[in-house]
Formats: structure tokens, sequence, C-alpha cells
């Protein structure tokens, strides 16, 4: 590897799970592998292995379908935890796993409840445990930043000599500032002997709003493996965005003259792909992904400086693979065309029986829309790939009524465990009035805790996607359901999420790990 | 002013505005301004005066209202625009003009088409034009990311000797990064001679999502203002983000040693009235106002450092202002009542007549909804306060259908310039349908660009607030409805909409000046 390249540590399927709501199934989250995959990304951390099973077979399954990224499993510095990570790589093409301890003395005095002795030693086991199993071994120093300078010189040293690869120091909480994370990096740099035997990772967390300018403060002194996550999502305000940090690095290669391998052309799909699963929705004066990043308020054409317009452009618009998929298929389009659109998109069915549903639901969506985008295809897919959920409810039909100055009622009919039921109900809208109607029949006992809508393409024809997040007992989901009456994208999301929450397939809530 | 205490000037109502689509009316710029004062912000800049003569009553109207913060106007170093801004200006306690000019060898020999002599001229002479009406003089270098260091040298010495009190270095095209940017704000704080008698300002965009760590950066090198927007609201990417800029000085203050004013309880309550006027939406994993940035995962409550809880946390929800405005109205609450909370909410009406429209809209709401948050209280205003507006169309009457397998069809009655008509139209979805059933009537040739749903309040009953931009001839304007039937919002936001494109009273879009 040469000395100028930045390793990008994708995230998103493990820190970037974490955050509330954004669970995914293990579907989801191999699309989101491929998509990563083609993107060039180095490394996917693709989950927590021994967290759960589902979390095991979420990396056993993309450690078998990826090729080109290596592929990493988190794992608390335990022998339990490291075994379960080796056995869901085993089918990886080039696997690593991530281990890590709390180096501050509050974590190593309260959660831990060790001496720093003791935690030096365990680091060093972890590091040899894991080496019995594969050669790429990181080594995190949870908590760093509350860490002594001279306990993580000594823990970092030990864990190097011990045959860690690379060493990463996570800013947990988000309070580190640019000028003083780079004197950190580099004092660290400089002070462990072996150094140079590791390649030195940061993983900022966004709570201040400089996750992404510790990481490039970090690339400046030394670092050369950023952790970071789609649209920074993540816990809390996130992680550092990995869209952000490669333009970064990209476009100011004159000052930081690293590079990374990614194909910034893969962003913009991608965004869109991790947006649309997770439902967790890109403000439009986002960098890099959001709505308006490259758009420039009509005014300034007016001026004198159109003609040099390119000298105001620091990026190009293209080059982060914004309108890089536009139209493509409609009510013509056969299923080869179909099948191989969703191919280049990442897309592939396990079976040819679920290729003919999706297909089914495109010829469905082709007569309502003349021109069906790529984010239609993955909105149709996403209503498609739940294979591994057992449907309890199912709609069969609805029917819902507005008119001012009524109370609107809705009338649904649900297949629940096979029969039919139907429910009326009225309601402060069609919306709520559906809702209501499903909850008589279904009697979930769940929290509304979030209902939102997403056009997912512009135009009076375009399909709305609509996300339900329902809370029971602690447990978060997040349905989602598209359609082109958002009425009926509506219940479809509401039924889902119930799905979700009685099926044994979808997890709780990730086990968080403060890496 | 203490030499510690950094200047929060908050440009939302300029260049804030100049996004495309965040147009906003008289009415809606004073609510904000309102707002910002309430927070403490030490500098509004109010609009651009000389842009329009909507920007001028703008300015105007805050100049007169606002009493706390100093108003600001921007203006170009020209005669006509120094004089038209301190007409809108009169009114104000503390009036400030910004002037500014382009340095950069580009701009300056094909925009300006002036030699850097006479820049230099021209900028002296607009200081001096400033000062024969206020003491204020804040003076900007256009693309001065651009621009040689040793002119912006020249000219800021010489601007400072016309009476220049600050100077504003922008990074226009978001292109800095924080080591370099704090290297130049460094060089010209140590070369300039009369360096002392200035505040310097730097003014950050976000493309690269560095614009809140470069704004930092030059605080920790001498810069003692700021300029920002609320949620980061701006152009492109946007501008650096008010809040993330005063929680980074507040939580780092042991680093950067520096303070801001700003009463942070204010940071929520303002970020969600900007949203929702704009109809730009805050992403869950914004930093400090996203919903998410203080919720954690569950998981992480299980393990035995809750009882530490509180070391985790760098900021708490309260100081910014989460939970501050909890229920508040309901059922059975008086107008007295509703008038005291629209006041504490920074909300005033011109009229009595203006609050009894009001009040009956909340009268309405409270039949439908049993707790009314200040966020239904901020949309029904929003709904109420367009009484520059001329309504040329009314919706009368509405009813819409959705039922599965059927294609939706919906009947809608306008009041077109005091007519009734009726129109029925069929479409993919009840809003499509009526969406279509008003152009029916309507003949906008207008474009729909962007259809948003944002659920105001949580819970079932919660209002759907639906945003609808729509664009004819290069004129872009948001229409905003609110109702607990998104349904019927989505009617109320077309029409509002059409009333927008057809009134002279909401600009096409603000003049973009890139400072």
């Amino acid at each position: 590897m040469s000395e100028n390249q930045v390793i990008i540590f994708d995230t998103t399927l493990r820190d970037g799970e974490q955050s509330p709501g954004a669970s995914m199934t293990r579907e989801e989250k191999l699309r989101i592998a491929r998509a990563l995959e083609k993107m060039r990304v180095d490394v996917i951390e693709a989950g927590f292995a021994m967290a759960s099973p589902g979390d095991f077979e979420s990396v056993k399954s993309i450690a078998g379908h990826i090729k080109d990224s290596v592929i990493c499993s988190l794992a608390r510095a335990l022998d339990a935890d490291i075994d379960r990570a080796a056995e869901a790589l085993k089918p990886a093409n080039s696997a690593r796993i991530h281990t890590f301890i709390a180096t501050s003395p509050i974590h190593m005095q309260y959660k831990l409840r060790m001496t720093p002795e003791q935690v030096i030693d365990q680091a060093v086991h972890a590091v040899k445990r894991v080496r019995n199993h594969v050669e790429d071994v990181e080594f995190s120093c949870e908590d760093a930043g509350r860490s002594e300078l001279d306990f993580l010189c000594r823990i970092i040293e030990a864990a190097i000599n011990a045959g860690a690869k690379t060493i990463n120091i996570p800013d947990t909480v988000g309070y580190a500032i640019p000028h003083q994370f780079s004197e950190t990096i580099s004092q660290l740099l400089n002070r462990i002997p072996n150094a140079d035997k590791a390649v030195f990772s940061v993983h900022c967390h966004n709570d201040l709003g400089l996750a992404v300018a510790n990481s490039i403060a970090a690339v400046a002194n030394g670092a050369r493996q950023v952790e970071c996550t789609i649209n920074g999502l993540g816990e809390r305000a996130g992680n550092a965005s990995l869209e952000e940090i490669v333009m970064a690095i990209k476009t100011r290669h004159d000052l930081l003259n690293v590079d990374t391998k990614v194909d910034t052309t893969q962003i913009v799909p991608t965004s869109r792909l991790v947006s649309s699963i997770t439902g967790f929705s890109v403000q439009p004066n986002k960098a890099i992904v959001g709505a308006n990043a490259f758009a420039h308020e009509a005014g300034i054409h007016q001026d004198g400086v159109l003609k040099h317009r390119e000298t105001y452009e620091i990026m190009r618009a293209e080059d982060v693979g914004w309108n890089a998929n536009k139209m493509v298929l409609g009510k013509h389009s056969g299923r080869n065309a179909f099948r191989a659109r969703l191919v280049e998109l990442g897309i592939e069915f396990e079976s040819d029986a679920e290729l003919a549903v999706a297909f089914g639901k495109f010829k469905e969506l082709a007569d309502k829309k003349h021109e069906i985008y790529d984010e239609d295809l993955q909105a149709l897919v996403s209503d498609t790939q739940h294979s591994e959920l057992v449907e309890n409810y199912r709609l069969v039909s609805l029917e819902a009524y507005s008119k001012t100055g009524e109370t609107p009622i809705a009338h649904v009919t649900l297949e629940i465990d096979g029969s039919e039921q139907t429910a009326s109900e009225q309601g402060d809208g069609p919306v709520d009035a559906i809702f209501k109607a499903i909850e008589k029949m279904a009697c979930s006992n769940a929290n509304l805790q979030l209902y939102s809508v997403n056009a997912i393409t512009g135009g009076t024809d375009s399909q709305g996607e609509v996300t339900v997040r329902l809370e029971r007992d602690g447990r978060i989901v997040n349905g989602s359901g598209a359609d082109t009456d958002i009425v009926i994208a509506s219940a479809k999301a509401y039924i889902n999420a119930l799905n979700l929450i009685t099926s044994d397939a979808y997890r709780a809530h990730p086990q968080a790990a403060d890496v």
C-alpha cells in the first residue's frame, strides 16, 4: 500500500446501525455491502458477530458474497467474541477482526473493574487470539479521548508487538476539536516506538459537528485509515460522513497529498440506498449528497461571472454520481432489462420466484408511472425482499375517504395469520383512520414514534415512500412502504412495521459498542 | 466588549434565504428575527436592501421591531446600495451596514473589470460612505479564498483606516481546510499593521462539510466574529451552522477560552421555527438540533456504565432547548392563554382581526388534537400570517377517495378571483388527483419541484405539514399547509404556492451575493 493512501473503513452496517431505529435486515445489509464494494471501500465493518444471531448471520452472509472489500467484524477483547467473529468471517476472501477494550480510567474502573496492567494483558491476549484466526487485526482503544496519553502509548505499543496491524483511536463522544485532535495523533505517532509497524486509524463522532474535520486533521498528521458511515449515519449526531471525507481528500489533494481508492461516482446512489433502507432522510443542505448540494440560486447566473462559472465549482456534481442514474425503465421494459438494471444496482435475488414477484410489482408500477428511476427500483425491491420475514399481517384491501368538514373514515381488510378481517375507523386524517383500523385488528399495543413521507422521485406521478417507526417494550422497528398513493403507502409501511415488530428475524436494537 | 467574546452574526435571513426555495415573506422574516433576538444573537443580517423592494421592506420592518440585536443590511460597494441600506435601517436601535467588493484576480478582472488599485479606492470610498450613515461598518473581501494575501493585507489596512470596524473573510465556495484557514487568519492578523483596530470575522460555506471547523479554527487564531445560519441553511451545502458553533465554543471552553452571549436554550425552538418556515427539514443525525442528536440506543443503558452516565454526555439536551417547550395548550385554553403563548414564542399579530382568525383556527385544531404543542402553533400561524399575500385562490371544499385496485379520484372546489369553480380528476394517488384538479382550474403552468410531508409532532393525531415547491419561468416558491389530514394539508400547500407564485410580494429569488 502506498504511504499516501488513506484506507476507507465503512461502519454503516455496524456503528451506523446503532442509531435508534436504523436496524436493518440481513438482505438490506447485503445490498448496502454490495453498493460499498462497488464504490471500492477498502474495509466493510459488517457487524458485531457476538451481539446476536441476526448479527452473526449478517456478517456471515456479507463475508460470503463480497469479494473485493475486506470484511470486518467487531469483537470485544474476549475469547468468545473473537472466536464467534472468526466463525462468521470464515467465508470471506479477506477478513479482519476488530477487537477493542476501554482504556480510560473511568471505564477501566467502573465498567471493566480491572487495573491498567490487567487491561494491557487482556488487550495483548486478545490481539494474539485474533492472530490465531486472521492476519488482519485491528485494535481499538475504547474511550481514547478520556484516556491518559502515557497509558495509550503503552497499550498501543504492546498491541502492535502482539500483532495488531491497525490501531484505531475513537472520539467516542464527539468531544474533540481539530487542532487538539491532530496534536493527539501526532504525539502517539511520535512517541510509540513501533508506530511505523501499524496503520493508525480514527473514528470520530459528530456531536459538535466536527467529525469530518477531526478525521481530516488526523489524516494531515499521519493517520491512514478513517472510519466513517454513509450519510454520517450513527448514534446521536452520527459518525464522520464517508462522502465528505472522501471528497475533502480528493478536492484538497493539493494540501493533503493523500488519496483514497473510492469510486466517487457511486456516492450519491449509495447515499440514496442507505437513506431509503433506514428511513433516515438526508437534509437538502447536507454537503455532497443533499438535494441542494450542487444547486445554485438562479440569481448567480445573471452576472458576468457566468463565463467563468467553472472556477466557482470546487467539485462537479457528476463526480459524486448526481444524474448518474437517470431514467431507465418504462412500461415496455422486459424482464431481462429489469434484471440487468438491478444487477447494475447491486441487487440480486436469491431465487427466480423472488425476481418474478419483483417484476410483477415493477409492471404494476410501470402502469401508473411513465419513467421508472433507480430510486423506484430500490423502493420496489425493499418492498419485496423480506424473505426472512414472516408476514403475519398482509394488506388485502383498503378504502379511505377525505372530505373537508367531515371526519375522515377508512375501511381496511387484513389477512392476519391466514384469515381475513375487516375494520372501519374514523380519524383525524385518512392515515390516522387507517392506522386506527389496523390497530383495532392487530392489537399490537405498539407506539407510533415516527411517521415520515419521502417523495422518491420528482413529478406528480412520483412514488411516495413512507416510514413508520413503532416501539414496543423498548424495541424499535422502522417499517417502509412505497406506492404512488401515499395513503396506501402509509398502510403498507404500518403493516411492514407490525410484521417486523412481531418477528424474531429483526433485532430489537443492536448491542451498542462505544468504539 | 471583552477580548474573549465571539460575536455571533446570524445571516439566516440574508445568505440563508439565498438557498433555492428558501424565500420567506416579510412576516416570516420578522418572526425569525424575533426568535434570534430572544436567543441573544449579536448581529442579525436582515437582508440586502438594494436587492428588491421586498428585501428593503423586510430590513426596514426588522429594524423597526428588533431592539436588542444590531440589525445589518448587505450593500455592494456602491453609493446607491449603501444609501438604500441606510434608509432601510433608519428605524433601527443599532444599525450596521455590511459592504463588500471582490478581491480575487478573477473577480476583479472579469466581474468588476477594475484594476486592483481601483478596487482599493472603491472599497475606501464605500467604507467612508457608510460612515456618513452609521458608525458600525463591516467590510467583506468577496472571494477572499482566491485572493492574494498581499493584496488582502493592503485592502484591509485601507478599509480599517477608512473606518471599517469589522473585517470579514468569507470562504465563499467552501474550499478551505481548518489548518490552512487558521494559517490565513493568523497571517492577516499578524501582517496588517492596524489589525487591532477591527474585529476579524469569518463566513464559511459547507461544501466539504467543514464550515463549522473552519470557523472554530479561525476563532482559535484570533477571529472574534462568526457569520452563520440556523440549521446551516444556505446555498448548496449551506453556511456554518449557528448551533454547532455556539455549542462547540461553549462545550470546549477549556480549549478555546472564548464565549458567546447566546441563550442556548433557544436553539431548538429557533431551529424548528426556521425549518417550519422554509420547509427545509433537519436530518435526524444533524448535530445539536437533529431528532436523534441526544437519543441513545437502548443497549447502552444495559451495562455498568449506567451509573456514570453523566460523564458520557458532553452536552445536556435541556441546555439547547430540547423539551423546553413541551405541552401547552388544549381544547379549553382561552384566547388569553393562546395569545400569551404566542408572545412567548415571539409571535405578534399586527391586528386583533388577525389574532381572531388564528384563534379560530386554534379552536378548530383543538377539537381534533388533544395537546397543542409549540410546533402546532407555529404551523397554524404560518398558515394565518400571509396578510401581504393576495389570495387569488382559496380552497372551498375537497373530497378525495383512495381504494386499493382503483384509480384515486378527487373533487375540488376553489374560489378563484371571487367565483367558485369545481373540478374532478383522477390521479396516481389522492394527492396527485387533487393537484391535477387544482391545475385544471388554475392553469398555472407551474412545475411541481418538491412535495414533502413533515409530521409536526408525534402521535397519531399529529398534524402533517406539507411543503409544495412550484417553479414557473425560473421563479421558485414554497407553499405550505398544515392539517391533521395530510391530504387536505397537501391541497392547502399547493394553493398557498399558487398564491405565492402569482403574487408580487414574494420575490422570485433573492439576489445572490457571494459573500
